[in-house]
């Protein structure tokens, strides 16, 4: 109980401080993903949203809106509607990533098929965008019909670099920030948008989502070539298999010699993959340090994020947003 | 140019009342199906979006906005909002069905892939909600998200009701409702709200739409049974094949006899479908009347949909809507 623990867990505290408006929000979830017609609906989207996911994006919208003295109920309506769309993006991901396991459990596109995870993630995208209308917001509706664009921007230039190792890592960050920072951002956007903080605040609100997305995304990649299938819930080496080109590969090409070179010619580019390649992988990003240089990239985003917030109004909420961004990077350690 | 073919062709005046205005929505329509990141979107898009199809449904919106007297130039911006939604949800619905040709060309999803196909449909579905908020209606906005939700409803309804040969002709209509008509009954209302009509008339242009689509569809899915792959885009006996209950075989099961009952149920429930049985089907849909029967449904949906313009203001353009209703069960003759 002592003040590391604290430190250390910034979610829970995050999960204490806005315990009223989530359950709110998970009420609503119940509510809104219900079908009247279509029971297959609320069974695929049950299956996922009730998996124990870390309910991170509705979170950053309520912590926004109560950070900005907000004292309406809203920002029920945004959390919500921000956690369908994410939903109804990780069904859609499945299915494209033709993924087998997601929060440690078999994947909708698996227990049931790619139909139903396609159609049910349209459903719950439309389902967001009523939920955004009953705020009555248009700039609400336009920050997230902005970052919804994105998102599938994202995931289009994902596709297209997938398997090309001369990607950069620029090209990297702009994938990131599409298909994780976008909704992070809009979502924290929103939460300050729909409070009615200032212009510089909301903007403030937008960096910290923007930044914490992307070092959150930077650590994803990083524990796929090195976390537990428990810690992350899905299998490591996924990416590798799937040949994208995420930030450790990358910087691993850059400083690769010949042999390196054709090494990953043949298992990204090619996608030639034997018995033994993702150990090698493995052994050349470390020998490489890519992983290392990857993770202060993280430390770099993390940071960025806890400066964004010196513009924020100074209250407890900051304090754990700005642990938040360190948390995110923890999990490496 | 005699009356004859005036009436033949409604679908012919109302582009030529509605040149103009469908001008500038093509020009949008190009403009926002890009993508500053991602090339691979427009390139998808355009293959759909440039093969021909009939802008039916941005002509309901602006058909409906200009016979409420409209003057502004919102109601382009949500005519290319609709036209999105459809072609988001073609290149959905050709993933979930496998689909292989559509407007006589192979598939988005045969061309590239059904990733492609998913990630480019959310990205114009985001760019519809995006032309929404910029018509600056808050009412649109939730015609049309509430609109999106059905459609996807109707497309799991028709998921899940796929096989199964008890599903009754309320069931269809529901679907039918969902996946067709819904877009068409909120072009119509939404191009009358934002032209500020009174509540009456949006609703009558609600309802028009409304059975407009169902008899649009009626007949789409008689042409399966009995067009050329030429009129319908794709092959006779698709629905066969895909196992779908559409009206014909709903009514002809209805009326099945002990063998014909086994027939269905085994090319239909169990899908053991062999050479020759799509000609089995097409003789015992013609022994049980069900084409004629189906074809009057249509043409009562039609009517329907003319009386309801009764409450709608008396201009050319009502003229227009009228005849294409009549138009639209015309195909079957």
């Amino acid at each position: 109980m002592g003040m590391n623990e604290n430190v250390s867990k910034p979610l829970d505290r995050l999960s204490a401080a806005l315990a009223l408006d989530m359950e709110a929000v998970n009420v609503l979830i119940r509510d809104r993903m219900a079908s009247r017609h279509a029971p297959r609906i609320p069974e695929v989207t049950a299956h996922l949203v009730e998996a124990g996911g870390k309910r991170l994006r509705p979170m950053l919208v309520l912590a926004a809106a109560r950070l900005c003295g907000y004292q309406g109920d809203a920002h029920i309506l945004l959390a919500a509607a921000v956690e369908f769309i994410h939903t109804a993006t990780l069904l859609h991901d499945d299915v494209v990533d033709e993924s087998q396991q997601r929060r440690g459990r078999p994947t909708a596109n698996l227990l049931w098929d790619n139909k139903s995870s396609v159609l049910v993630g349209d459903y719950l995208f439309a389902r967001s965008f009523q939920l955004m209308a009953d705020t009555g917001s248009m700039r609400v509706m336009r920050i997230l019909a902005n970052a919804s664009a994105t998102i599938a921007e994202g995931e289009v230039l994902q596709l297209t670099a997938a398997q090309d190792i001369s990607t950069s890592e620029d090209t990297y960050i702009q994938i990131v920030r599409g298909k994780t920072a976008a909704l992070f951002s809009a979502a924290t956007e929103s939460g300050a948008e729909v409070a009615g903080a200032e212009a510089a605040v909301q903007q403030a609100l937008f960096d910290y989502g923007d930044a914490l997305g992307i070092a959150f995304q930077i650590v994803d990649d990083l524990l796929d070539y090195g976390g537990s299938a428990q810690v992350i819930g899905k299998n490591v080496g996924d990416d590798f298999r799937e040949r994208k080109l995420t930030l450790p590969v990358i910087k691993a090409i850059a400083a690769a010699d010949a042999n390196e070179r054709a090494f990953w010619e043949r298992t990204i580019g090619k996608g030639k993959q034997d018995e033994g390649d993702l150990e090698t992988a493995l052994e050349i990003l470390q020998r490489r340090g890519a992983p290392a240089a990857a993770r202060a990239d993280a430390i770099a985003w993390a940071n960025r994020a806890k400066a964004a917030l010196q513009a924020c109004p100074d209250q407890p909420l900051r304090v754990i947003l700005s642990d938040l961004a360190d948390y995110v990077v923890s999990r490496l350690s």
